[in-house]
């Protein structure tokens, strides 16, 4: 059947060409003879993909050559620990607590030191970014091993659009869900790391990016730091002191010049503005639906809505799904709708879904619920 | 190109026919009009993939219904840190080291509590498995928690053709290169865990079977187990605790229905043996080529050889990849040559290969190296 319009927040739409690539050489790679799934991690052939793969990020993010790259499995909630236990070496850290997915790091962060809440936004159930004017006070003091936040909340629709000033204390940032949306200053960041599956690839790879000063010394706490997880260790390694996800790396990497060939990032943040505005102008023009996330704290990679009505929300999921819209049914720690509108879905997309939207408000009247 | 006769040790061969069908429906699965790595791991569609890829496993390897199923990241390596986290409860474990993996586990271990080694075989270069007869009698003191194992050593060549006598204390192994190659008794076992790459699927998905009663309390080290780590949780949450690798799972799940279509387990340690039997009839009647394991401890997943010279070696590989064979270099650790053959190998690439020793060893006088 036709592709239908992939809202999903991760795994998430790929571009088509992408996948048209994957499955054109699924069964013979570079004419090796065998597919990528099934090739050595070891072999010079699998080497250049994971070696294209980087500078293709590093071209992308213009990533200075201070900062590692690394491609991890387990997903953001892996390194929620992965973090403080590389990291905390005075054993004390920061965290803004923005949404559900921060909180989950505070928590981990509590395990195996002191982690502080900055600034939280859990009295408005996470509907906004909180103000960052106690995190630049805070870091000043110049106590914490860094300072933690979740750049962009999938669930709540929310995203930093100005980074809290940390002075001369590293900046930590899970940018899952807004990874290569956009252009990113890797120099205002001590660590970012990301689940690939939203903007960046399938699941089961994590990107991180970090400055090589905080790695040098191995992790915080290498007691305890289980050896997959140490930084310094897959950095020296080169990724591989075992067996990385070798297809989703490769798959990473065509994801990454697909990127490039389509203009780069700067391009790209521009299409997914446009369609953003696009979605929250419908929302601000309707009497039906309405954003959930405060105007200034709007997600351009996550756009949450709702009608006031539970089975009314129910009944539009069920509408945009007899018309092909997929992935739109919100998180249940808001409820309502969620388009997540992630590199891939393309502006026909968005628009097939505003249609959708004007179209069961204007039927409104006659329906009965 | 033509398929090569691909003998790599993990990432390893794929039954093409698994290839094609991921191939086939790579944009569109199951007519849901997305492709499987775009879908939401919460999606019924995906949810199906998992369910179904679980049932499966239980019928192959018939777990008892009081064992956990797992597809976790991070490969048997993390798992080293895993099972002490999860498992150490009084703080006391033993450990077989047979090689290069059961090292790293115990070392692993010794981070979380007290690693005992209660056999080792270290002295001879791991190539074989040691005498079991003190793992009997220290785990008969009842006092530790767990004894681990490496079952099949992937680097020397090496298997377990009995499992040690645990009595009452849970017996845990690393199965990762022996995993769905034959048969297992799972209640012989308290834990077992392999990554998917050898005989199970791609890398990137580490599957453990767990005995319900071990995991009940949470992990041991809860204080200091990383969340995603902890087995009850994963357990609790069907492993999606957070998004997993759907695609690898995916995968994973049409390697095992395959395995069931051919006849199952019984039927294909038939083929592993006499593949393996090949190979090792070959290097015990050739005057150049000599197996490096002890005969009581070859393994039939991977076949370790070598000539007496380097130099010859390093021609032979050569010589057998201009005839399509791949991945038969050896391990730096143990040197020399190494073919797995693990299941989707055929017997037919096997043949090849002993061809190729043949010819190889037939040319000889008249090489220069």
């Amino acid at each position: 059947m036709a592709r239908v319009h992939n809202f999903s927040a991760g795994p998430a739409a790929l571009p088509e060409r992408v996948l048209r690539e994957a499955q054109s050489e699924l069964l013979d790679f570079a004419g090796s003879g065998m597919s990528v799934l099934e090739m050595s991690h070891r072999s010079p052939v699998y080497q250049a993909v994971i070696d294209e793969a980087e500078a293709t990020l590093r071209r992308l993010l213009a990533i200075p050559s201070n900062y590692r790259v690394l491609f991890l499995q387990g997903g953001a909630t892996l390194q929620f620990a992965g973090v403080p236990l590389n990291l905390m070496r005075r054993g004390h850290a920061g965290y803004v607590v923005s949404g559900n997915f921060s909180k989950l790091a505070w928590k981990e962060g509590c395990k195996y030191g002191q982690a502080e809440i900055l600034a939280s936004s859990e009295d408005t159930n996470f509907d906004r970014i909180p103000d960052l004017t106690p995190v630049k006070e805070r870091a000043a003091a110049g106590d914490l091993d860094y300072v933690h936040i979740c750049q962009n909340n999938t669930i709540f629709g929310t995203q930093f659009h100005e980074l809290p000033d940390c002075g001369s204390t590293p900046l930590v940032a899970d940018v899952s869900s807004c990874f290569l949306s956009m252009p990113l200053d890797i120099e205002r960041y001590g660590l970012i790391y990301a689940g690939a599956q939203k903007n960046a690839g399938p699941s089961g790879v994590t990107v991180a990016i970090v400055h090589e000063d905080l790695i040098e010394g191995g992790p915080a706490r290498a007691d305890i730091c289980p050896t997959y997880m140490g930084y310094k260790l897959q950095a020296s390694k080169g990724s591989m002191y075992n067996t990385p996800n070798t297809f989703g790396i490769y798959l990473c990497g065509k994801v990454f010049r697909w990127i490039e060939e389509t203009d780069g990032l700067v391009a790209m943040a521009q299409r997914n503005r446009a369609k953003a505005e696009l979605l929250y102008h419908t929302l601000d023009e309707s009497e039906l639906f309405h954003g959930t996330a405060q105007r200034d704290s709007r997600s351009i990679c996550n756009v949450t809505f709702r009608t006031n009505d539970a089975d009314l929300d129910a009944a539009f999921i069920s509408f945009a799904r007899e018309r092909g819209i997929e992935g739109v049914k919100g998180h249940r720690l808001v409820g309502g709708m969620r388009a997540s509108i992630y590199n891939a879905v393309t502006m026909d997309s968005v628009g097939a879904l505003v249609t959708c939207m004007k179209e069961f408000e204007r039927e409104l009247p006659s329906r009965s619920i």
